[in-house]
Protein backbone atom coordinates (compact mmCIF):
# COMPACT_ATOMS: atom_id res chain seq x y z
CA UNK A 1 0.00 0.00 0.00
CA UNK A 2 1.75 3.12 -1.27
CA UNK A 3 0.84 5.91 1.32
CA UNK A 4 1.91 8.66 -0.70
CA UNK A 5 -0.69 7.67 -3.32
CA UNK A 6 -3.29 10.29 -4.38
CA UNK A 7 -6.56 10.32 -2.61
CA UNK A 8 -9.78 10.38 -4.56
CA UNK A 9 -10.97 12.84 -2.57
CA UNK A 10 -8.84 15.91 -0.55
CA UNK A 11 -9.37 16.88 3.13
CA UNK A 12 -10.97 19.76 1.90
CA UNK A 13 -13.84 17.92 -0.10
CA UNK A 14 -14.24 15.32 2.71
CA UNK A 15 -14.82 18.03 4.95
CA UNK A 16 -17.56 19.78 2.66
CA UNK A 17 -19.17 16.42 1.73
CA UNK A 18 -19.48 15.49 5.48
CA UNK A 19 -20.44 18.81 6.92
CA UNK A 20 -23.94 18.32 4.47
CA UNK A 21 -24.46 15.35 5.87
CA UNK A 22 -23.59 16.06 9.62
CA UNK A 23 -23.57 19.80 10.17
CA UNK A 24 -21.56 21.35 12.86
CA UNK A 25 -19.73 18.04 13.00
CA UNK A 26 -16.12 20.29 11.78
CA UNK A 27 -17.16 22.85 14.60
CA UNK A 28 -14.18 24.10 15.97
CA UNK A 29 -15.03 23.33 19.50
CA UNK A 30 -15.42 19.81 20.25
CA UNK A 31 -15.73 19.04 16.81
CA UNK A 32 -13.18 17.03 14.18
CA UNK A 33 -10.90 18.54 11.57
CA UNK A 34 -9.12 16.36 8.94
CA UNK A 35 -5.51 17.48 9.37
CA UNK A 36 -4.80 15.22 6.24
CA UNK A 37 -5.56 12.03 3.92
CA UNK A 38 -3.62 9.95 1.60
CA UNK A 39 -3.94 6.68 -0.10
CA UNK A 40 -4.86 4.49 2.71
CA UNK A 41 -4.88 6.77 5.61
CA UNK A 42 -5.63 9.66 7.20
CA UNK A 43 -4.51 12.09 10.46
CA UNK A 44 -7.70 13.89 12.24
CA UNK A 45 -7.84 16.14 14.94
CA UNK A 46 -10.46 16.05 17.78
CA UNK A 47 -10.46 19.20 18.87
CA UNK A 48 -11.07 19.95 22.74
CA UNK A 49 -13.99 20.45 24.60
CA UNK A 50 -14.55 21.19 28.38
CA UNK A 51 -17.78 19.25 28.07
CA UNK A 52 -16.25 16.23 27.14
CA UNK A 53 -14.57 15.93 30.61
CA UNK A 54 -15.71 12.96 33.08
CA UNK A 55 -15.00 13.22 36.26
CA UNK A 56 -11.20 13.16 37.42
CA UNK A 57 -10.07 15.21 34.63
CA UNK A 58 -10.50 12.55 31.45
CA UNK A 59 -12.00 12.78 27.90
CA UNK A 60 -14.69 10.23 27.79
CA UNK A 61 -13.88 6.88 26.61
CA UNK A 62 -17.01 7.72 24.29
CA UNK A 63 -14.91 10.77 22.53
CA UNK A 64 -12.05 8.17 22.04
CA UNK A 65 -14.11 5.22 20.47
CA UNK A 66 -16.03 7.67 17.83
CA UNK A 67 -12.66 8.86 17.08
CA UNK A 68 -11.22 5.99 16.27
CA UNK A 69 -14.04 5.11 13.96
CA UNK A 70 -13.85 7.95 12.33
CA UNK A 71 -10.64 8.47 11.70
CA UNK A 72 -10.27 4.79 9.27
CA UNK A 73 -13.99 6.31 7.81
CA UNK A 74 -12.03 9.23 6.50
CA UNK A 75 -9.24 6.82 4.80
CA UNK A 76 -11.82 5.01 2.97
CA UNK A 77 -13.52 8.10 1.46
CA UNK A 78 -10.72 9.32 0.79
CA UNK A 79 -9.01 6.44 -0.84
CA UNK A 80 -11.70 4.74 -2.45
CA UNK A 81 -14.19 7.30 -3.25
CA UNK A 82 -17.58 8.58 -1.80
CA UNK A 83 -18.87 5.36 -0.19
CA UNK A 84 -20.64 6.69 2.54
CA UNK A 85 -22.25 3.26 3.00
CA UNK A 86 -19.36 1.58 4.01
CA UNK A 87 -20.35 0.26 7.88
CA UNK A 88 -18.00 -0.59 10.98
CA UNK A 89 -18.63 -4.55 11.77
CA UNK A 90 -16.04 -4.64 14.38
CA UNK A 91 -13.78 -2.15 16.51
CA UNK A 92 -11.44 -3.22 19.27
CA UNK A 93 -9.84 -0.25 21.01
CA UNK A 94 -7.12 -0.59 23.76
CA UNK A 95 -7.57 2.60 26.29
CA UNK A 96 -3.40 3.27 27.33
CA UNK A 97 -3.40 6.51 28.98
CA UNK A 98 -4.89 9.09 30.47
CA UNK A 99 -5.37 11.57 27.55
CA UNK A 100 -4.31 15.71 28.15
CA UNK A 101 -6.98 18.25 28.36
CA UNK A 102 -6.15 19.35 25.15
CA UNK A 103 -6.97 18.43 21.33
CA UNK A 104 -6.61 14.23 20.27
CA UNK A 105 -4.65 13.62 17.18
CA UNK A 106 -6.22 10.43 15.31
CA UNK A 107 -3.96 8.91 12.47
CA UNK A 108 -5.54 5.86 10.61
CA UNK A 109 -3.62 3.46 8.74
CA UNK A 110 -4.97 0.53 6.64
CA UNK A 111 -3.85 -2.62 6.82
CA UNK A 112 -6.00 -4.35 4.31
CA UNK A 113 -8.11 -3.14 1.28
CA UNK A 114 -10.08 -6.18 0.09
CA UNK A 115 -13.22 -6.03 -2.30
CA UNK A 116 -15.16 -6.34 0.57
CA UNK A 117 -13.43 -5.91 4.25
CA UNK A 118 -11.39 -3.18 4.92
CA UNK A 119 -9.18 -2.90 7.99
CA UNK A 120 -7.36 0.00 9.93
CA UNK A 121 -4.72 0.16 12.55
CA UNK A 122 -5.26 3.87 14.85
CA UNK A 123 -3.21 5.08 17.15
CA UNK A 124 -4.50 8.15 19.14
CA UNK A 125 -2.65 10.34 21.41
CA UNK A 126 -2.88 14.21 23.13
CA UNK A 127 -1.24 16.65 20.80
CA UNK A 128 2.23 17.45 21.04
CA UNK A 129 2.65 14.05 22.97
CA UNK A 130 4.37 10.63 21.85
CA UNK A 131 2.70 8.30 23.92
CA UNK A 132 -0.54 6.67 22.70
CA UNK A 133 -3.67 7.43 24.54
CA UNK A 134 -5.80 4.77 22.61
CA UNK A 135 -4.81 1.96 19.80
CA UNK A 136 -7.58 0.60 17.76
CA UNK A 137 -8.26 -2.03 15.46
CA UNK A 138 -11.76 -1.47 13.07
CA UNK A 139 -13.28 -3.75 10.59
CA UNK A 140 -15.58 -2.16 7.60
CA UNK A 141 -17.74 -3.77 5.22
CA UNK A 142 -17.51 -1.77 1.66
CA UNK A 143 -21.11 -2.18 -0.21
CA UNK A 144 -20.77 -3.53 -3.44
CA UNK A 145 -20.49 -0.70 -6.23
CA UNK A 146 -23.92 -0.28 -8.15
CA UNK A 147 -24.19 -1.96 -11.40
CA UNK A 148 -25.19 0.63 -13.95
CA UNK B 1 -21.21 -16.54 39.48
CA UNK B 2 -24.61 -16.43 40.95
CA UNK B 3 -26.66 -14.15 39.36
CA UNK B 4 -29.14 -14.28 41.97
CA UNK B 5 -26.31 -12.67 44.86
CA UNK B 6 -27.79 -9.25 46.32
CA UNK B 7 -25.97 -6.73 44.63
CA UNK B 8 -24.55 -3.94 46.94
CA UNK B 9 -25.96 -1.08 45.49
CA UNK B 10 -29.73 -1.05 43.55
CA UNK B 11 -30.74 0.06 40.35
CA UNK B 12 -32.43 3.74 42.15
CA UNK B 13 -29.34 4.04 44.42
CA UNK B 14 -26.62 4.02 41.16
CA UNK B 15 -28.97 6.20 39.11
CA UNK B 16 -29.14 8.69 42.13
CA UNK B 17 -25.26 8.87 42.65
CA UNK B 18 -24.25 8.28 38.85
CA UNK B 19 -27.11 11.41 38.56
CA UNK B 20 -24.75 13.54 40.52
CA UNK B 21 -21.94 12.91 38.70
CA UNK B 22 -23.37 13.33 35.37
CA UNK B 23 -26.29 15.31 35.40
CA UNK B 24 -29.07 14.63 33.16
CA UNK B 25 -27.37 11.12 31.94
CA UNK B 26 -31.08 9.28 33.08
CA UNK B 27 -33.39 12.02 31.08
CA UNK B 28 -35.85 10.07 29.72
CA UNK B 29 -34.71 11.41 25.72
CA UNK B 30 -31.94 10.07 24.72
CA UNK B 31 -30.75 9.01 28.02
CA UNK B 32 -29.98 5.96 29.95
CA UNK B 33 -32.73 3.84 32.16
CA UNK B 34 -31.12 0.86 35.01
CA UNK B 35 -33.77 -1.53 34.73
CA UNK B 36 -32.31 -3.76 36.47
CA UNK B 37 -29.00 -5.23 38.32
CA UNK B 38 -27.95 -8.05 40.33
CA UNK B 39 -24.71 -9.61 41.52
CA UNK B 40 -22.27 -10.17 37.94
CA UNK B 41 -24.32 -8.46 35.93
CA UNK B 42 -26.89 -5.21 34.52
CA UNK B 43 -29.84 -4.57 31.75
CA UNK B 44 -29.66 -0.72 30.95
CA UNK B 45 -31.94 0.85 28.19
CA UNK B 46 -30.78 3.30 26.36
CA UNK B 47 -33.65 5.86 25.20
CA UNK B 48 -34.13 6.69 21.61
CA UNK B 49 -33.50 10.36 20.56
CA UNK B 50 -34.22 11.08 17.15
CA UNK B 51 -30.99 13.23 17.51
CA UNK B 52 -28.70 9.87 17.15
CA UNK B 53 -30.17 9.45 14.18
CA UNK B 54 -27.60 8.98 11.16
CA UNK B 55 -28.34 9.00 7.41
CA UNK B 56 -30.09 5.98 6.24
CA UNK B 57 -32.18 6.18 9.73
CA UNK B 58 -29.27 4.07 11.39
CA UNK B 59 -28.77 4.73 15.40
CA UNK B 60 -24.77 5.93 15.46
CA UNK B 61 -22.53 3.54 16.18
CA UNK B 62 -20.94 5.58 18.86
CA UNK B 63 -24.01 5.34 20.51
CA UNK B 64 -24.00 1.97 21.09
CA UNK B 65 -20.83 2.10 22.18
CA UNK B 66 -21.09 4.20 24.74
CA UNK B 67 -23.54 1.63 25.80
CA UNK B 68 -21.80 -1.35 25.54
CA UNK B 69 -19.16 0.54 27.36
CA UNK B 70 -21.81 2.09 30.27
CA UNK B 71 -23.46 -1.47 31.16
CA UNK B 72 -20.89 -3.26 32.38
CA UNK B 73 -19.42 -0.21 34.50
CA UNK B 74 -22.92 -0.36 35.98
CA UNK B 75 -22.92 -3.85 36.65
CA UNK B 76 -19.27 -3.41 38.25
CA UNK B 77 -20.30 -0.53 40.37
CA UNK B 78 -23.60 -2.72 41.51
CA UNK B 79 -21.22 -6.11 42.83
CA UNK B 80 -18.15 -4.49 44.13
CA UNK B 81 -20.02 -0.88 45.52
CA UNK B 82 -19.17 2.38 44.55
CA UNK B 83 -15.68 2.51 42.77
CA UNK B 84 -15.94 5.21 40.60
CA UNK B 85 -12.19 4.81 39.31
CA UNK B 86 -12.67 1.25 37.70
CA UNK B 87 -11.69 2.23 34.06
CA UNK B 88 -12.00 0.70 30.89
CA UNK B 89 -8.93 -1.17 29.24
CA UNK B 90 -10.05 -2.86 26.28
CA UNK B 91 -13.65 -2.80 24.42
CA UNK B 92 -14.25 -5.21 21.31
CA UNK B 93 -17.60 -5.00 19.58
CA UNK B 94 -18.91 -6.07 16.95
CA UNK B 95 -21.81 -4.58 14.56
CA UNK B 96 -23.99 -7.63 14.02
CA UNK B 97 -27.35 -5.30 12.83
CA UNK B 98 -28.98 -1.94 11.95
CA UNK B 99 -30.90 -1.44 14.86
CA UNK B 100 -34.61 0.07 14.91
CA UNK B 101 -35.65 3.40 15.69
CA UNK B 102 -36.54 2.20 19.27
CA UNK B 103 -34.85 2.10 22.52
CA UNK B 104 -32.10 -0.46 22.93
CA UNK B 105 -31.31 -2.67 26.10
CA UNK B 106 -28.31 -3.86 26.75
CA UNK B 107 -27.52 -6.94 29.06
CA UNK B 108 -23.81 -7.06 30.82
CA UNK B 109 -22.88 -9.85 32.37
CA UNK B 110 -19.88 -10.06 33.82
CA UNK B 111 -17.71 -12.94 32.57
CA UNK B 112 -14.56 -12.43 35.35
CA UNK B 113 -14.20 -10.52 38.53
CA UNK B 114 -10.56 -10.46 39.91
CA UNK B 115 -9.05 -8.50 42.17
CA UNK B 116 -7.35 -6.43 39.29
CA UNK B 117 -9.45 -6.94 36.21
CA UNK B 118 -13.16 -7.75 35.49
CA UNK B 119 -14.26 -8.79 32.22
CA UNK B 120 -18.17 -8.06 30.59
CA UNK B 121 -19.77 -9.72 28.08
CA UNK B 122 -22.72 -7.12 26.15
CA UNK B 123 -25.50 -8.26 24.46
CA UNK B 124 -27.59 -5.03 23.04
CA UNK B 125 -30.66 -5.74 21.02
CA UNK B 126 -33.72 -2.84 19.83
CA UNK B 127 -36.56 -2.92 22.61
CA UNK B 128 -38.87 -6.04 21.91
CA UNK B 129 -36.33 -8.05 19.47
CA UNK B 130 -35.15 -11.05 19.72
CA UNK B 131 -31.96 -10.43 17.41
CA UNK B 132 -29.10 -8.75 18.66
CA UNK B 133 -28.04 -5.41 17.50
CA UNK B 134 -24.29 -5.65 18.47
CA UNK B 135 -22.22 -7.82 20.84
CA UNK B 136 -19.36 -6.56 22.98
CA UNK B 137 -16.83 -7.75 25.61
CA UNK B 138 -14.87 -5.11 27.45
CA UNK B 139 -12.27 -5.36 30.22
CA UNK B 140 -12.27 -3.17 33.69
CA UNK B 141 -9.49 -2.11 35.90
CA UNK B 142 -10.48 -2.11 39.28
CA UNK B 143 -8.32 0.08 41.60
CA UNK B 144 -6.73 -1.44 44.11
CA UNK B 145 -9.26 -0.86 47.54
CA UNK B 146 -7.64 1.64 49.79
CA UNK B 147 -5.85 1.15 52.82
CA UNK B 148 -6.90 2.63 55.81
CA UNK C 1 -31.95 -17.50 15.87
CA UNK C 2 -33.63 -21.15 16.66
CA UNK C 3 -31.29 -23.29 18.39
CA UNK C 4 -33.89 -25.87 17.78
CA UNK C 5 -33.37 -26.08 14.05
CA UNK C 6 -32.05 -28.94 12.29
CA UNK C 7 -28.27 -29.00 11.07
CA UNK C 8 -27.19 -30.20 7.92
CA UNK C 9 -24.60 -32.06 8.53
CA UNK C 10 -24.64 -34.39 11.79
CA UNK C 11 -21.47 -34.36 14.07
CA UNK C 12 -20.79 -37.58 12.35
CA UNK C 13 -21.25 -36.84 9.57
CA UNK C 14 -18.42 -33.55 10.20
CA UNK C 15 -16.48 -35.98 12.13
CA UNK C 16 -16.25 -37.92 9.14
CA UNK C 17 -15.63 -35.49 6.64
CA UNK C 18 -13.24 -33.29 8.83
CA UNK C 19 -11.39 -36.25 9.24
CA UNK C 20 -10.58 -36.73 6.10
CA UNK C 21 -9.15 -33.47 5.37
CA UNK C 22 -7.15 -33.26 8.92
CA UNK C 23 -6.23 -37.32 9.62
CA UNK C 24 -6.08 -37.85 13.38
CA UNK C 25 -7.61 -34.92 14.47
CA UNK C 26 -9.99 -36.58 16.56
CA UNK C 27 -7.73 -38.89 18.14
CA UNK C 28 -8.72 -39.59 22.34
CA UNK C 29 -5.89 -37.71 23.37
CA UNK C 30 -5.17 -34.25 22.16
CA UNK C 31 -7.61 -34.46 19.94
CA UNK C 32 -11.14 -32.99 19.24
CA UNK C 33 -14.62 -34.57 19.45
CA UNK C 34 -17.81 -32.89 17.80
CA UNK C 35 -20.08 -33.41 20.99
CA UNK C 36 -23.52 -32.08 19.45
CA UNK C 37 -24.48 -29.65 16.65
CA UNK C 38 -27.22 -27.85 16.18
CA UNK C 39 -28.39 -24.82 13.50
CA UNK C 40 -26.01 -22.38 14.80
CA UNK C 41 -23.83 -23.62 17.44
CA UNK C 42 -21.57 -26.43 18.44
CA UNK C 43 -20.49 -28.23 21.61
CA UNK C 44 -16.72 -29.59 20.98
CA UNK C 45 -15.22 -31.53 23.32
CA UNK C 46 -10.87 -30.76 23.65
CA UNK C 47 -9.37 -33.77 25.10
CA UNK C 48 -6.54 -33.20 27.44
CA UNK C 49 -3.06 -34.48 26.96
CA UNK C 50 -0.07 -33.59 29.13
CA UNK C 51 1.68 -33.07 26.01
CA UNK C 52 -0.01 -29.21 25.74
CA UNK C 53 0.87 -28.35 29.45
CA UNK C 54 3.16 -25.24 30.25
CA UNK C 55 5.52 -25.00 32.42
CA UNK C 56 3.66 -23.75 36.11
CA UNK C 57 0.86 -26.72 35.10
CA UNK C 58 -1.48 -24.84 32.81
CA UNK C 59 -2.46 -25.87 29.02
CA UNK C 60 -1.11 -23.63 26.61
CA UNK C 61 -3.19 -20.20 25.50
CA UNK C 62 -2.53 -22.00 21.79
CA UNK C 63 -4.20 -24.85 22.60
CA UNK C 64 -7.56 -22.40 23.45
CA UNK C 65 -7.18 -20.46 21.01
CA UNK C 66 -7.32 -23.31 18.30
CA UNK C 67 -10.29 -24.53 19.91
CA UNK C 68 -12.02 -21.15 20.19
CA UNK C 69 -11.06 -21.15 16.41
CA UNK C 70 -12.21 -24.98 15.63
CA UNK C 71 -16.05 -24.57 17.75
CA UNK C 72 -17.77 -22.19 15.33
CA UNK C 73 -15.81 -23.12 12.36
CA UNK C 74 -17.68 -26.50 12.80
CA UNK C 75 -21.26 -24.70 14.15
CA UNK C 76 -21.21 -22.90 10.70
CA UNK C 77 -20.63 -26.58 8.63
CA UNK C 78 -23.08 -27.77 10.58
CA UNK C 79 -25.79 -25.00 9.85
CA UNK C 80 -24.58 -23.93 6.43
CA UNK C 81 -23.35 -27.10 4.75
CA UNK C 82 -20.24 -28.46 3.32
CA UNK C 83 -18.24 -24.79 3.12
CA UNK C 84 -14.92 -25.65 4.16
CA UNK C 85 -13.66 -22.56 2.88
CA UNK C 86 -14.86 -20.15 5.30
CA UNK C 87 -12.35 -18.52 6.64
CA UNK C 88 -11.17 -16.68 9.97
CA UNK C 89 -11.35 -13.02 9.46
CA UNK C 90 -11.14 -12.27 13.23
CA UNK C 91 -10.97 -13.55 16.49
CA UNK C 92 -10.61 -11.80 19.52
CA UNK C 93 -9.94 -14.15 23.29
CA UNK C 94 -9.97 -13.47 26.93
CA UNK C 95 -7.96 -15.58 29.00
CA UNK C 96 -10.20 -15.61 32.33
CA UNK C 97 -8.73 -18.71 34.37
CA UNK C 98 -6.62 -21.26 34.51
CA UNK C 99 -7.72 -24.01 32.69
CA UNK C 100 -7.56 -27.81 34.53
CA UNK C 101 -5.88 -30.79 33.52
CA UNK C 102 -8.87 -31.93 32.22
CA UNK C 103 -10.82 -31.84 29.24
CA UNK C 104 -11.88 -28.61 27.82
CA UNK C 105 -15.43 -28.27 26.33
CA UNK C 106 -16.45 -25.28 23.92
CA UNK C 107 -19.71 -23.83 23.33
CA UNK C 108 -19.81 -22.01 20.25
CA UNK C 109 -23.16 -19.76 19.68
CA UNK C 110 -23.79 -18.14 16.14
CA UNK C 111 -24.41 -14.41 16.81
CA UNK C 112 -24.88 -13.20 13.49
CA UNK C 113 -25.32 -15.62 9.78
CA UNK C 114 -25.23 -12.77 7.39
CA UNK C 115 -24.80 -13.82 3.89
CA UNK C 116 -20.81 -12.49 3.36
CA UNK C 117 -19.89 -12.53 7.58
CA UNK C 118 -20.59 -14.93 10.14
CA UNK C 119 -19.98 -14.09 13.87
CA UNK C 120 -19.65 -16.68 16.91
CA UNK C 121 -19.30 -16.11 20.67
CA UNK C 122 -17.64 -18.81 22.21
CA UNK C 123 -17.62 -19.95 25.99
CA UNK C 124 -14.33 -22.32 26.81
CA UNK C 125 -14.71 -24.51 30.17
CA UNK C 126 -12.51 -27.11 31.75
CA UNK C 127 -14.98 -30.32 32.02
CA UNK C 128 -17.55 -30.35 34.79
CA UNK C 129 -16.51 -26.40 36.15
CA UNK C 130 -19.10 -23.77 35.51
CA UNK C 131 -16.23 -21.04 35.47
CA UNK C 132 -15.06 -19.78 32.06
CA UNK C 133 -11.65 -20.87 31.33
CA UNK C 134 -11.92 -17.97 28.25
CA UNK C 135 -14.34 -16.32 25.79
CA UNK C 136 -13.99 -15.18 22.30
CA UNK C 137 -15.59 -14.04 19.57
CA UNK C 138 -14.54 -14.76 15.90
CA UNK C 139 -15.94 -13.59 12.32
CA UNK C 140 -15.58 -15.42 9.70
CA UNK C 141 -16.31 -14.75 5.48
CA UNK C 142 -18.32 -17.03 3.77
CA UNK C 143 -17.46 -18.01 0.13
CA UNK C 144 -20.34 -16.94 -2.23
CA UNK C 145 -21.86 -20.46 -3.25
CA UNK C 146 -20.89 -21.17 -6.75
CA UNK C 147 -22.93 -20.07 -9.54
CA UNK C 148 -23.74 -23.28 -11.56
CA UNK D 1 9.31 4.20 24.70
CA UNK D 2 12.87 4.32 23.04
CA UNK D 3 12.85 1.46 20.33
CA UNK D 4 16.84 1.60 21.19
CA UNK D 5 17.24 1.20 24.65
CA UNK D 6 19.07 -1.55 25.77
CA UNK D 7 16.88 -4.58 26.94
CA UNK D 8 17.81 -6.41 29.44
CA UNK D 9 18.00 -9.89 27.62
CA UNK D 10 19.54 -10.80 24.34
CA UNK D 11 18.09 -12.69 22.07
CA UNK D 12 20.59 -15.71 22.49
CA UNK D 13 20.33 -15.30 26.16
CA UNK D 14 16.36 -15.37 26.10
CA UNK D 15 16.65 -18.24 23.39
CA UNK D 16 18.52 -20.42 25.68
CA UNK D 17 16.40 -19.85 28.52
CA UNK D 18 13.35 -20.60 26.54
CA UNK D 19 14.77 -23.42 25.35
CA UNK D 20 15.00 -25.33 28.76
CA UNK D 21 11.24 -24.64 29.33
CA UNK D 22 9.97 -25.37 26.27
CA UNK D 23 12.86 -28.03 24.60
CA UNK D 24 13.16 -28.35 21.03
CA UNK D 25 10.71 -24.82 20.27
CA UNK D 26 13.87 -22.79 18.15
CA UNK D 27 14.81 -25.98 15.88
CA UNK D 28 15.12 -25.23 12.12
CA UNK D 29 12.07 -26.99 11.09
CA UNK D 30 8.38 -25.62 12.34
CA UNK D 31 10.66 -23.15 15.39
CA UNK D 32 10.62 -20.02 16.07
CA UNK D 33 13.62 -17.71 16.20
CA UNK D 34 14.17 -14.91 17.83
CA UNK D 35 15.73 -12.00 15.35
CA UNK D 36 15.95 -9.07 17.19
CA UNK D 37 14.94 -7.61 20.63
CA UNK D 38 14.93 -4.11 21.77
CA UNK D 39 13.57 -2.16 24.88
CA UNK D 40 9.89 -2.67 23.50
CA UNK D 41 10.04 -4.67 21.01
CA UNK D 42 11.07 -7.90 19.16
CA UNK D 43 11.28 -9.27 15.97
CA UNK D 44 10.90 -13.15 15.61
CA UNK D 45 10.90 -15.93 13.10
CA UNK D 46 8.26 -18.59 12.31
CA UNK D 47 10.65 -21.41 10.46
CA UNK D 48 7.86 -22.80 7.33
CA UNK D 49 7.31 -26.69 7.94
CA UNK D 50 5.13 -28.51 5.46
CA UNK D 51 3.80 -29.92 7.94
CA UNK D 52 2.07 -26.61 9.39
CA UNK D 53 -0.09 -26.44 5.66
CA UNK D 54 -3.84 -26.95 5.71
CA UNK D 55 -5.73 -27.96 2.63
CA UNK D 56 -5.64 -24.98 0.42
CA UNK D 57 -1.79 -24.58 0.73
CA UNK D 58 -2.29 -21.42 3.53
CA UNK D 59 -0.30 -21.80 6.86
CA UNK D 60 -3.04 -22.73 9.81
CA UNK D 61 -4.53 -19.98 11.86
CA UNK D 62 -3.42 -21.36 14.93
CA UNK D 63 0.63 -21.10 13.84
CA UNK D 64 -0.60 -17.27 13.36
CA UNK D 65 -2.14 -16.97 16.71
CA UNK D 66 0.77 -18.66 18.45
CA UNK D 67 3.45 -16.59 16.51
CA UNK D 68 0.81 -13.35 18.03
CA UNK D 69 1.08 -14.34 21.03
CA UNK D 70 4.88 -15.23 21.73
CA UNK D 71 6.55 -12.38 20.16
CA UNK D 72 5.23 -9.73 22.56
CA UNK D 73 5.99 -12.56 25.38
CA UNK D 74 9.59 -12.30 24.04
CA UNK D 75 9.13 -8.27 23.76
CA UNK D 76 7.80 -8.30 27.35
CA UNK D 77 11.55 -10.68 28.87
CA UNK D 78 13.78 -8.99 26.91
CA UNK D 79 12.54 -5.74 28.43
CA UNK D 80 11.56 -6.22 32.14
CA UNK D 81 14.16 -9.44 32.74
CA UNK D 82 13.13 -12.50 33.34
CA UNK D 83 9.21 -12.75 34.07
CA UNK D 84 8.43 -15.91 32.56
CA UNK D 85 4.79 -15.43 34.64
CA UNK D 86 3.63 -12.37 32.37
CA UNK D 87 0.23 -14.13 31.29
CA UNK D 88 -2.15 -13.01 28.04
CA UNK D 89 -5.42 -11.48 29.19
CA UNK D 90 -6.73 -10.83 26.15
CA UNK D 91 -5.56 -11.57 22.31
CA UNK D 92 -7.23 -9.74 19.42
CA UNK D 93 -6.41 -11.07 15.87
CA UNK D 94 -7.08 -9.79 12.44
CA UNK D 95 -6.42 -12.44 9.50
CA UNK D 96 -5.66 -10.35 6.40
CA UNK D 97 -3.81 -12.52 3.76
CA UNK D 98 -3.39 -15.72 2.77
CA UNK D 99 0.32 -16.33 4.13
CA UNK D 100 3.09 -17.76 1.43
CA UNK D 101 4.30 -20.64 1.95
CA UNK D 102 7.27 -19.58 3.31
CA UNK D 103 9.15 -17.96 6.83
CA UNK D 104 6.60 -15.86 8.89
CA UNK D 105 8.59 -12.98 10.38
CA UNK D 106 6.40 -11.24 13.31
CA UNK D 107 7.22 -7.39 14.70
CA UNK D 108 6.19 -6.85 18.39
CA UNK D 109 5.92 -3.48 19.54
CA UNK D 110 5.25 -2.50 22.95
CA UNK D 111 2.47 -0.28 23.08
CA UNK D 112 2.00 0.30 26.81
CA UNK D 113 4.33 -0.36 29.59
CA UNK D 114 1.68 -0.20 32.97
CA UNK D 115 3.34 -1.82 36.53
CA UNK D 116 0.37 -4.09 36.26
CA UNK D 117 -0.55 -4.36 32.30
CA UNK D 118 1.52 -4.62 29.25
CA UNK D 119 0.10 -3.82 25.48
CA UNK D 120 2.02 -5.13 22.37
CA UNK D 121 0.83 -4.56 18.60
CA UNK D 122 2.05 -7.18 16.15
CA UNK D 123 2.68 -7.05 12.58
CA UNK D 124 2.87 -10.65 11.05
CA UNK D 125 4.60 -11.04 7.09
CA UNK D 126 5.59 -13.61 5.39
CA UNK D 127 9.45 -13.09 4.46
CA UNK D 128 10.52 -11.05 2.04
CA UNK D 129 6.60 -9.24 1.45
CA UNK D 130 5.61 -6.42 2.28
CA UNK D 131 2.12 -6.98 3.14
CA UNK D 132 0.42 -7.73 6.15
CA UNK D 133 -0.66 -11.50 6.39
CA UNK D 134 -2.00 -10.44 10.52
CA UNK D 135 -2.35 -7.84 12.54
CA UNK D 136 -2.80 -8.54 16.15
CA UNK D 137 -3.29 -6.66 19.64
CA UNK D 138 -2.40 -8.55 22.93
CA UNK D 139 -2.76 -7.65 26.50
CA UNK D 140 -0.42 -9.48 28.96
CA UNK D 141 -0.56 -8.98 32.85
CA UNK D 142 2.47 -8.68 34.40
CA UNK D 143 3.41 -10.14 37.95
CA UNK D 144 3.64 -7.85 40.93
CA UNK D 145 7.75 -8.19 41.66
CA UNK D 146 8.44 -10.59 45.03
CA UNK D 147 9.08 -8.37 47.79
CA UNK D 148 12.54 -9.91 49.31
Amino acid sequence: MTDMATPKLSAKELERLLEAEFPGMFKREGGYGIEKVWYGGSRICKYFSPRSLRPGGTIAGTTLMALADFAPYVAILASLGWVPLAVTTNLSINFLKKPAQRDLIAEARMIKFGKRLAVAEVSIRSHGDDDLVAHATATYAIPAPEVK
